[in-house]
């Protein structure tokens, strides 16, 4: 195994930092990682927003749900779709761009951009001996990060990444099965495989609990899944992508 | 360097490669690669079909638009959003998940965690010697690639990656610059410093082509862009994503 492949097999996220700020140098280099990723036509549909100051860590922590990593690691990345920078160009070039730039096409194009640009800068993080831990949470308030960041129409913050020196290491968490996650030639249409595959998953995730909590936890994934997707979260968010001016048609 | 980052920064999009088929071992380290990415509250909304069959390779060739080195590479792969499996879910464990998997968050969701297995996969890739290029075409004609993977409701394929033994090695593309693409505490504020950042690297781009082509072409990115842009692409997107059930509100 090269040490590519077992930095990506070694993954897991720290939600403990050591209070200890990454160098500008090293801001670079996972910035410059992030921008190696491939781009779909070379759009580049995406911005890199990161925070040092600390109050404004501090408020950021308390808008994704009060996740004191946000405030206390190395460094705090956002990740943005953004056509802010094409709807300019339109402009400039006096072209008219809009369509495009609202439809759901460009939409997922910007969302695919940055998520390959995050995990680019994810691996050479961690090939630093970084730790990171993506965090969704900022979408639970957009409009308060949207101020906080001053991004402007046609950006989407999507996701943070806290970046640091790990001060506690988390066991890896266990993935669906391969045969369940990877289809050949066609998509697996025989769904009582599909289930048994679920089921089997089930077992291994439970009895990971139960070794774990001494036997005071046994999950299955399926039922936490069943449990998150039944509360409504985050529902606001057709409404405020559209205000923004994405994702439109 | 280390050999993460190298492998990172050395990526260029690979469009010819030699006849010889991945083996069975390197798909499945590809796709672990893949599943040990990153997944919002460990939901793992993607799948990945794997093809192999020339002949629905030289089918979904000429889907993307006649796209050679979609039918000649080592191995296709077709990553798609996927929140089947959580509707599947949902009707087991007797909860309704509905509307979270109708929402235009949980949309986001499958994107992402399917954007970010899909550059483990890259990476990986890349590590052992291979070659890739993503593969946005197959969202050219979602309705005949759906039909042709037999993929259900609730499964987008997003993008496809041909993988194999590169047998033509092509120069890197320039990214926009750094300081354009990552923005310190906030975003860009000053429009000027912003389009003057684009001018610049309109000349580095201009120049690049001038270069590799003795003068034939000299290309602004702004120009490709607007040029790109003004052209309304694949503006079927909306709908084909509601008739599959996602991002509805």
């Amino acid at each position: 195994m090269n040490e590519v492949i077992s930095t990506i097999l070694n993954h897991r996220s720290i939600r403990h930092f050591e209070d200890k700020p990454l160098s500008d140098d090293q801001i670079k280099t996972i910035v410059s990682c992030a921008q190696a990723a491939s781009t779909s036509s070379f759009i580049q549909a995406y911005s890199i927003i990161g925070i040092k100051d600390r109050l404004k860590k501090k408020k950021l922590a308390e808008l994704v749900g009060n996740q004191p990593y946000v405030e206390n690691n190395g460094h705090f990345f956002i990740f943005c779709a953004d056509l802010n920078r094409h709807h300019l160009i339109g402009i400039q070039e006096q072209k008219d761009v809009k369509a495009s730039i609202e439809s759901t096409e460009k939409f997922m194009v910007a969302l695919i951009d940055a998520a390959l640009a995050a995990q680019n800068a994810a691996i050479a993080a961690e090939s630093l001996g970084l730790g990171i831990c993506y965090i969704g949470g900022i979408r639970n308030n957009l409009e308060e990060v949207k101020k906080l960041l001053k991004t402007p129409e046609r950006v989407i913050p999507l996701f943070g990444m806290t970046v640091g020196y790990p001060a506690k290491i988390n066991d890896k968490k266990l993935r669906l099965p391969f045969e369940h996650i990877y289809h050949e030639e066609e998509y697996q249409q025989n769904n009582e495989i599909y289930m048994q595959q679920l089921k089997e998953y089930d077992d291994v995730i439970s009895q990971y609990y139960e070794e774990r909590t001494g036997g005071k936890r046994k999950d299955r994934w399926t039922e936490q899944m069943a449990n998150m997707l039944e509360k409504q979260t985050r529902m606001y968010m057709k409404e405020f992508i559209q205000n923004n001016k994405m994702d439109i048609k």
